[in-house]
């Protein structure tokens, strides 16, 4: 059997929903068939439980809990930060729950690649490379975020460093901001829908072009690259 | 305060997540900000509770039963039924609780314009026009569906039908398949994140240009067009 790359998808109170349903979708649209090896498998988790998404707009049973994943953290190779509004993310980032789900994005960073796979990404969407920030795993690179937020992000990177970080924002539908010490890829996705667009770039790092055209045919849905323009049409 | 449009999204066991989270997200995202009316209110049933979305990828727990949604249907302006793996949806018109849900769509075909707002709009993405044909609602209407059900969608109809239905299949992103005699407007989206582009659609249509604009805006995501290609760059 194929390997199989875990991803661990964090659904925090208020996160935008298809900042992590984009991921999972694509994940998921990487199997052939009912009966061929999925190529990924994906684990929802929370530090709550039910726990509310975008404005209480859909409601979420995580299929583990933060303690659960932070315990076994070393069996995933994919963990998937989704953004949300800038004032949720300030006000968890201000509870104890906000500290462990930055504390986890800083253990996985020092991780070394998984053994069955030689892989380790940690990838944000929209907003959530505030929280990547916020863990100080993005000192010196050059990363995207939701439009809205490009002047923000380097004001949690400086405030997670104590001083300058160096952490730049540009323009894009995704960013492949380097690895860590411990080799642990980072790609950061746009705004919302540019997650679906970094997880098919990620699919093909990972398993290949090939899976990659798969699911993106699959979810008619072509990549719009990396350079991918919106707001073109108004 | 402007008219709110009241939206139910049915989850059933297996619906593909961005089936129905695209439209969730879109019809969120029209809100321009926290203090301003939101255009849509969300509600999400089912007849499962949790229930298991795509290969049982993520969870949920609906805000509503179908019953309870079925006691209230004129409540509601539009109905959205996500598409599914063909056999998932076949096993389920095959239940009790199919028969519900064709029963539900019929019903909701034959409302007259909500008093509110005027407007009724059933709307269907990717496979979920298999189940509006075997709700027999498409008689006679050119409809769009996902791509690898373009030739299957007219046997549902016609089963329904109990002979020629004359439901036609085009490829599109989505097509609006006109009005029924209750004047309810049929929407039918192709397949997975088309959804996504019929919803800022159904947004321009009842809400207008503007909001359809900012929602695209936030969620980084112009609209590909009615009839927007994919799998060209393969």
């Amino acid at each position: 059997m194929a390997t199989q790359f875990n991803v661990a998808i964090l659904i925090y109170p208020g996160a935008d929903l298809m900042d992590f349903t984009g991921p999972a979708e694509i994940y998921n649209a990487g199997q052939r068939s009912p009966d061929s090896p999925p190529p990924f498998k994906i684990t929802s988790f929370s530090f709550q439980n039910p726990v509310k998404a975008s404005n209480a707009v859909l409601t979420y049973v995580p299929d583990a809990t933060l303690s659960e994943v932070s315990n076994r953290l070393s069996d995933f190779d994919i963990l998937v930060i989704p953004g949300a509004e800038g004032f949720t993310i300030d006000d968890m980032l201000a509870t104890p729950e906000g500290t462990q789900v930055t504390q986890l994005i800083k253990k996985f960073s020092e991780l070394p690649p998984r053994k069955e796979t030689g892989r380790r990404i940690l990838q944000s969407v929209c907003t959530g490379s505030l929280i990547l920030a916020a863990a100080d795993v993005l000192r010196g690179r050059t990363v995207t975020t939701h439009h809205m937020f490009y002047d923000a992000l380097p004001g949690y990177a400086d405030k997670a460093a104590g001083g300058e970080s160096g952490a730049k924002v540009v323009k894009k539908r995704w960013v492949y901001a380097g690895k860590t010490e411990g080799n642990v890829e980072i790609v950061t996705a746009g705004g919302v829908s540019s997650g679906i667009d970094a997880s098919l770039f990620i699919t093909e790092l990972l398993v290949g072009k090939e899976t990659a055209a798969w699911a993106s045919e699959i979810v008619e849905f072509d990549s719009r690259g990396e350079d991918g323009a919106w707001g073109v049409r108004k």
